[in-house]
């Protein structure tokens, strides 16, 4: 059975509460309101194109050589031959799944984790195995000792989502080490979602998979040009291993669907010339957003929150007992000046029953203005909510 | 384990006899070479978009709204909460495999059929059941009992392309309606690849599944803009059908997606607004094309042909022993005045181990010259391997 995506559930309640006249700020959606590169934008309006044809199964010969000329900028060599351009990120992890597991098979994930990795699993059969990370450790990687533990005959990887959605989490150098150990160790892919590569914060910089020695075999990153680009309605990504076995198997899964979308490659080709101004722009931006999120959330009682060092989520736990329930009240009943929040509750994000059940994420991509009365609203809520 | 597209292995040897100089003449792709549309391209060329944001998950609603104006235009009246916008047919028929059918479910299609049904049933661990289909026909629909046969407890549906690829047949009112008294008789869904429904010759017309009562619960359609309007690298399809439940499983995929691609969107709903002209035209070019292709295969000797009336692909039986043999000989050694064929075996459009090994399929989707030439190559390369 294909899971039901927690927030979807609210979408009724959310159209209800704009159908009464209510104002909704989102704080539950990851489609930032920034402006894609106006290079990516103008490169699609002046195509020539007069047959709007296939690609190439694995996308243009062009693209892959020029995105290999960016991993190198980012420290990681790899060539045009490692990487299969896909149709966002989510079928880089389709195809990665299906490359690595067959039915019944296991993937240890660290929890929370990006709610539509087990919907990937769950349509091919594969069973997601979670590892608990904490929110008073801010999501850090949970003791290596505890994947042990986990691994049977039927374990083929780990995967983690790297800075993290929706825990704002970026793994040290450390962490990613102690996960290249095991997977040697075990003989297992580690699987590594680092679409939020570019940002990170507070003078910390991304290590990734890749610029780990030794995991030739077991490394596969899963990528996309959705949020570096602002670009998400492209459908874009990629899947990059210099694992030979592995690409000529994905490759068979991108040739039963044919080829990635042809205007998007031209726009995401174009868009690996944007200017360097532009992500430090973005980036500052973000930090600004996330330290006035951190500043006001700081000021409801009863809070705990995971501090973000990456990506543009933060997970909140709240003095409630059930945010599904509570972000269901928000939009049938609550408003402040005829405005209300839509929150994403985090128990979607968990695969153990249970947990996260007091705990919503929350995606600071608008602007900071409405992520000041947003966080507002939240805390006449809970006050309100409460008693 | 993922199967291997068959033409897909020929590529090396392809790509090494252009090295040599060679003019490769291509039978064996599905790329018409037919305009697309200005209206398609003027829009994305005159888009105004500052911000690449994710579409609604199921399509956007005004394309859906206009998506239901054109099936009401070809006589299927539906709504446009029917319909679910996807990434291509491949999608389409991705969504509706996983929504109908678990792990070790069978699915009944006539073979010889689109190699990539099996593709995405491999991927989710849905086992195809083939009932064979015979060129002496022209690959009209099995005798009924022969579907009788083959369904077991496992059987979910009947899935089939109308008009064929590879075959080139359409399926007349009768067949459908036999068709819709089985799937109705053991309670299965009736699948139908429609994407070629505009192509069909000889004045005859297209009956979908979606026009025979009765079948509301049972009827699902995969379409795509790919070939209608020469947009194959748009990547955009849709999934059709009147039971809810089967769109309501189907949303659930999509979500673990997030959505279509925009810009290809924007393409496939202006490409709505196509004048009728376009479609004549391009369907007078097929039928003359395919009236060359078929008095030019018959002066081969010894060879059989499935009479193609709808889409661009035929059938034809040669007098060899193994067609993957052959057109591997035409690209490494055969040459006439430097030039020479690719043809797609049809080994790969057969479940059934052993079937299709002296067939070919031939797609008509290149210039009346370069047809006639490439069949009087065919012809001369049959004579001197034979001999």
């Amino acid at each position: 059975m294909m899971p039901e995506s927690p927030i979807r559930k609210l979408v009724p309640y959310a159209e209800k509460a704009k159908k009464e006249g209510a104002k909704v700020i989102h704080l539950n959606i990851g489609q930032p309101d920034i402006k894609t590169p106006q290079i990516a934008l103008d490169a699609v309006k002046n195509n020539t194109l007069s047959v709007l044809e296939y690609s190439r199964t694995e996308g243009s010969e062009v693209y892959r050589e020029k995105l290999a000329e960016y991993y190198a900028k980012n420290d990681i060599h790899i060539t045009a031959q490692d990487i299969i351009v896909t149709t966002g990120g989510s079928e880089a992890l389709s195809f990665t799944m299906g490359s690595i597991a067959d039915t019944d098979d296991e993937i240890i994930i660290p929890e929370p984790f990006y709610a539509n990795y087990n919907g990937f699993a769950t349509a091919m059969g594969i069973k997601v195995v979670p590892v608990v990370s904490q929110i008073v450790d801010n999501f850090a990687l949970p003791p290596i000792e505890e994947f042990e533990k986990l691994i049977t005959p039927k374990t083929r990887a780990i995967l983690i989502c790297n800075p993290g959605n929706p825990t704002g989490y970026l793994y040290s150098k450390d962490e990613i080490q102690k996960l290249a150990v095991i997977v040697k160790k075990h003989n297992l892919f580690l699987v590594a979602d680092e679409v939020y590569r570019e940002f990170t914060y507070d003078g910390k910089e991304h290590y990734s998979i890749l610029q780990e020695n030794g995991l030739d075999q077991h490394a596969i990153i899963v990528d996309s040009v959705s949020k570096r680009y602002s670009m998400c309605g492209a459908r874009i990504g990629c899947l990059v291993s210099r694992n030979k076995e592995i690409i000529k198997t994905a490759l068979k899964f991108a040739q039963a669907r044919l080829s990635p979308p042809t205007y998007a490659q031209i726009a995401s080709e174009a868009a690996l010339e944007t200017p360097q101004s532009y992500f430090d722009d973005v980036k500052e931006e973000y930090v600004e957003r996330r330290n006035i999120l951190m500043a006001e959330l700081e000021k409801i009682e009863g809070i705990k929150i995971g501090r973000p060092q990456g990506a543009f989520y933060c997970i909140a736990e709240l003095p409630i007992e059930n945010s599904d329930d509570f972000a269901q009240w928000l939009l049938e009943e609550f408003r402040v000046n005829g405005e209300t929040v839509m929150v994403a509750p985090a128990s979607g994000f968990y695969a153990s029953q249970g947990l996260g059940k007091n705990q919503i994420r929350i995606a600071y991509v608008l602007d900071k203005e409405s992520l000041k009365r947003a966080v507002t609203i939240l805390g006449e809520a809970l006050k309100t909510y409460k008693g």
